[in-house]
């Protein structure tokens, strides 16, 4: 890519081109099912968990520069094959968080919600 | 949240507003340290990685309606959690995928990196 | 198995056995390749997190009867996927176990490592 | 740890003491709340998967030795985190995989799990 032209990329819809062109041109895509795509979104989501193993709460909420570093790199990594499963199976990524959000509002209204741990504080539905 | 329209969510700067909202309603936010969160996103990434774990690389490319929705659900979790994270380590997610992808073709140049699989077929960089 | 007597299992070898037995009687050994264990392996250790992600470290210290049975079985699946994974790579589990501790203690000797936390607190050699 | 002689591990219940003297003797004690351990065990399960991500089932199945070794160092990790984790919880995994196995047998009957995959393929119940 020797005369590539960085640009900015402003929405989901163009981050998922821009992966897409990325994998085409390295011939990649006969390695991206969506089995092995998840199993590389895990892997991605253990590097970003990784940096947090021996810390406390509080010290997560204060990391130095180059573990902040760290970390971003490491959310870019869950964000690029989450967007790259979700172009091969054809899922609006924004679409589906404002469903699920919708959804778990109904599940954990929001007077049984309150300050209550455990189950309740999940945004997932299982 | 007895009177709440759903809006449309049109981009991950509105998500993360709503996510916040949502937290912030349900008085969640003392549960979302960055460390909790990232474990969360693990949660989900395996939820993701479920439905797929005996499936064929084929059959992963041909879901049912039902397992797609299924998907669909786990995949939005996953996005859910990440924009969360995002928020509270004050990280742009677009801007993080941006750099991240240009780091990639960097190191994995068009012509080395075409058709080659493992380590090379990867997009984060370790 | 109507008639099965439920025999004390009283090592990892017997163990192997047993699940070999079991998955041979279900026919499932066409799903356990290796690539559908550690999917299957990642997906436990993940429902084993899951219980943990939002308890403060003093809670997890302290689990009720019922968090307790249910970290226990889920303590189980992972030793029964890594079990199975290592029959069918030929691969001895304490022997793996007894070299990664003397590989460790070459690479945390007791001096550098007292007290130190982050990469220094891994078990893991990366 | 100078004039350690390294000796065979036989069992789990040794292997479970000589972690918890190499954990003792580098004070990582304060480290090892169940929390924390079953990130890291999540941290080696990701570990494990990472080699297998881009394989096909039948390049699973046939290891070059090198992978066959790194696959061995994740394996043993799992074990020790397992083994640690299972002592600070005062669990025995044997007896926690037999109880598991016991359960499995009636939830997944021979005459009905024959061959069937997806979920009944499952060694875990949920």
């Amino acid at each position: 890519m020797p005369a590539m032209i960085p640009h900015k990329i402003d929405s989901l819809a163009t981050l998922r081109l821009r992966i897409r062109e990325f994998a085409q041109a390295r011939a990649w895509e006969s390695y991206h099912t969506p089995k092995n795509l998840v199993m590389a979104l895990s892997v991605e989501a253990a590097e970003l968990l990784e940096p947090f193993q021996w810390l406390t709460a509080e010290q997560s909420q204060h990391l130095s520069a180059d573990q902040h570093e760290a970390v971003r790199q490491e959310i870019a990594d869950v964000l690029i094959y989450l967007t790259r499963l979700a172009d091969l199976l054809d899922i609006d990524l924004l679409e589906a968080a404002a469903d699920k959000l919708a959804l778990n509002a109904r599940k954990y209204p929001v007077e049984k919600a309150h300050g209550n741990a455990l189950k309740s504080t999940d945004f997932s539905n299982d």
